[in-house]
């Protein structure tokens, strides 16, 4: 589609909407650039301005372009990605593609376990755990805020760990010797409040893609679980799916 | 956690926030029932009204609970949920589980291919492909909308195809006699534009978890573009990861 056609089904700002983040992709705007103004896109493509600020709205929900009070509309970033298709920390996996990996250590504390992070963990509620907290930013900026929670018998050998360069995962088997198993996830979406304003340095109402990950030993002890809170507009995860299962592809 | 700790290091509004999660999570306080209000809230835990008024506001940006214009605060529903550990249609995968699976087909149309769905499809820009848009019901309550392009010769072979109760992929399968093999998905968080806004029933800024699929015949060929926006304060994706690729878990 590279023209607008007036008298479609698909309303304009819709079929202008679709162009323009196809430019977007294919490069033609580039990322960090400015984008033209609503009266010149309006020109060239033949619309009222109503419209183009209507696909520029939706383009920007999209997280696809941003505004900067007073300066205009810029092309955001390609988003970086993980690959999920094995488990695997973001500095392992981010690093492997030439991406710099650093985290802020927020907070590392005992406290009593919530009736979630028990069940969870299962340990009883009250008991002793370690939650750390952590910003993570991939190539100085901040990606991701990470709370994590494990038994405190495992918590207090993280106190004097490295936890500014290093992966939870690689400190948990290299230093203190546990194999690592499976996890479970769960995924959704949620509108970043005000901690996420504050650690991720976003908007208030921002979209954040939520992950919860309980992670266990190799024998099936649940280890290590984690609320992980990753900027919608910066972060995608990446999968493959087989049809059937334990298919080779 | 059952007391709020007034010279703890975590704010109050953040531990009154923990507290009241858990006792949605494990019932207290009930799906729809009528939260207390914040007067009432703030006595119960000796706190201020603004220090309610902030972790409610949280609580809401995840979900947990929802306002009514003059009737007060409601705890949601418990997200459902589909397991994406193998590849499957929402209606295959919900259905297991009991629920109803219905679909709103909104347009079926012949469409030009747009730079990003001819790259995806391996056809050329400008080309005809099948254009579905489908919002889907869970329980006749709207989850996602849905929109998936497919290359014109298997598209029009869906146009008498009975779109309303069947999922594209066992009409694929059974019908067109094609074997599904891999799908490569990408997972972020964007917020509902007014196109969402009107197919989810949701609030215009209201978090989505979207999905990019790409679904591919067993032989390895792309057949099955898509775009899947899921209500964020309704529906996760759970799968399970494993430490060792190719691991038995």
């Amino acid at each position: 589609m590279s023209q607008l056609i007036p008298l479609s089904p698909v309303p304009l700002y819709s079929q202008l909407k679709e162009l323009l983040r196809s430019r977007i992709l294919d490069g033609t705007y580039a990322p960090h650039s400015r984008m033209p103004s609503e009266n010149e896109l309006g020109q060239t493509y033949g619309v009222s301005r109503i419209t183009v600020r209507q696909a520029l709205g939706d383009l920007q929900k999209e997280g696809l372009i941003f505004k900067i009070h007073g300066k205009g509309t810029f092309v955001a970033k390609p988003k970086a990605f993980q690959n999920v298709s094995t488990l695997q920390g973001l500095g392992e996996s981010m690093k492997q593609m030439g991406y710099e990996v650093l985290n802020k250590l927020r907070s590392l504390r005992h406290v009593p376990a919530s009736a979630l992070v028990a069940e969870r963990l299962q340990v009883a509620e009250g008991s002793t755990v370690t939650e750390i907290r952590r910003v993570r930013l991939i190539n100085r900026e901040p990606i991701s805020l990470e709370i994590t929670w494990l038994p405190h018998a495992v918590g207090e050998k993280l106190e004097k760990a490295d936890l500014v360069t290093r992966d939870i995962f690689l400190i948990l088997e290299n230093d203190c010797g546990i194999a690592l198993g499976h996890a479970d996830l769960a995924i959704d979406a949620v509108l970043a409040d005000s901690d996420l304003t504050q650690a991720l340095d976003v908007e208030e109402g921002s979209p954040i893609m939520r992950i919860e990950r309980l992670t266990h030993t190799a024998d099936g002890t649940p280890l290590d679980f984690e609320h992980l809170y990753y900027r919608g507009d910066a972060f995608q995860y990446r999968l493959r799916i087989d049809r059937q299962k334990g298919a080779q592809s």
